[in-house]
């Protein structure tokens, strides 16, 4: 990250003096230098308090004065947080994010190819915020889930995604396979990537729009889900193992789509 | 897994005698279907005990049988293990592997381009199991890590790798540069993966035999053994995002170099 000038002297600090404050009515803490450093970036988030040590405000650069840090010690940021969180020095409690709308979310004017991913009930946060972090580095338009079977916004989904939550569309639905008709309409090749695909990977996509739907780690695809899928495709592996990691093999997909 | 015949009538159950066992002097406790039915099936692997629930015997089939296994229902083998193990009713205490040395790893007849991966001071177990898991998917010949600044041998790097410890030489060494020194003269070609690296990942891997280094996320790869690599390639990725999980990145670079 940019560096910025030394912090201003006279700021208010906060060595001794940082609250706790549970997260209550719509109150998320987001931990690390790159889910900070993206919440604050992001104009659709709500931030209520930044605390962030002095060096990590150096890191995050000018734009942390905006929100008017509250400056505090490593462990006075811990204690703010989940045992164990790794923050860097710094944190934000910020409003959950406005729920989205597919629609609208695609509504918007794109170049090039489209990519959906939709996620069929993966609840561990650390792979969907891995998946988040590879749909952003390779520009997927939206992450697709079920709202009640998916990981809640969190520090940890966040931290796991390195910025990448606030950088790609999340959009919760009810009804995943009602969103892939929806999707089928709007003229998108639905592909269920699976063990057991039909095709090599590298041969089911075609050159319009995709949305790449993965299945939770053991349970795989749901039956009516992948049902809604054009065609089925996989990661050509040895015989020894049966699967990848699910965020492991969603890279190589996105990797492969994107590798004109 | 395959299915097998009814459990034998008459046989021993423990479904309240299961004793816990400190993974004292070379104990080391392993869980989940997976990593279970590999370590089972490693002649290398020393065990000591087989804890499984009815089912869980079932899904491993009949070689569990060789090992005398005790039956347990899912709460004692949850008290055997680390709080919150995901062990799905298969927990085997075994010795830790014995050592491997590289040259004898190397030795060993082989078929096609081999690779090796190196890891310079990757010390999350997640990671470093998800990374075991696709070199293992891959045919990886053998992963190096420092002795010193590497994740143990260990039920949760097991669990992550999903069976790939029992499979993929897992190699410790003391010096990872002087590791690069032997394997270029073994004829390897070494790559080091990075965001900043000098190739696109598709122009930087010759057809002979190579070596993928991957640093740990945020640190990177260390210098001096940067040095001792041929080249240093990267994935392409939007600019919003500096690098991928490194678990996502090792994935992506094997399937790039399996992908004739």
């Amino acid at each position: 990250m940019r560096k910025r000038k030394p912090f201003r002297k006279g700021q208010k600090t906060a060595h001794s003096g940082v609250q706790r404050e549970h997260s209550g009515a719509g109150g998320l803490w987001l931990y690390g230098l790159h889910a900070v450093a993206a919440a604050l970036a992001n104009p659709r988030r709500k931030v209520l308090r930044v605390v962030v040590t002095p060096r990590a405000a150096e890191e995050l650069g000018d734009s942390v004065h905006r929100f008017h840090p509250e400056l505090a010690e490593m462990d006075a940021i811990s204690r703010l947080l989940p045992t164990g969180s790794v923050h860097q020095g710094a944190a934000v409690l910020s409003e959950n994010l406005p729920k989205l709308d597919l629609d609208e979310v695609l509504a918007s004017p794109n170049e090039g190819r489209r990519i959906v991913v939709v996620l069929d009930q993966l609840t561990d946060p650390h792979n969907v915020g891995a998946i988040l972090r590879s749909c952003a580095a390779f520009e997927v338009a939206a992450v697709v889930v079920q709202d009640r079977h998916a990981p809640p916004e969190s520090g940890v989904l966040a931290k796991a995604a390195s910025g990448a939550l606030d950088r790609v569309p999340y959009v919760e639905v009810v009804n995943i396979a009602r969103a892939l008709e929806d999707l089928g309409r709007m003229g998108f090749w639905r592909i269920a990537l699976a063990a057991d695909g039909e095709m090599n990977l590298r041969e089911a996509a075609p050159l319009s729009d995709i949305v790449l739907v993965l299945g939770a780690e053991g349970a795989g695809i749901r039956k009516l889900v992948r049902e809604r899928c054009d065609s089925s495709a996989r990661i050509p592996i040895s015989n020894a193992m049966e699967s990848l990691n699910v965020s492991n093999a969603a890279a190589i997909a996105l990797y492969e789509m994107r590798r004109d």
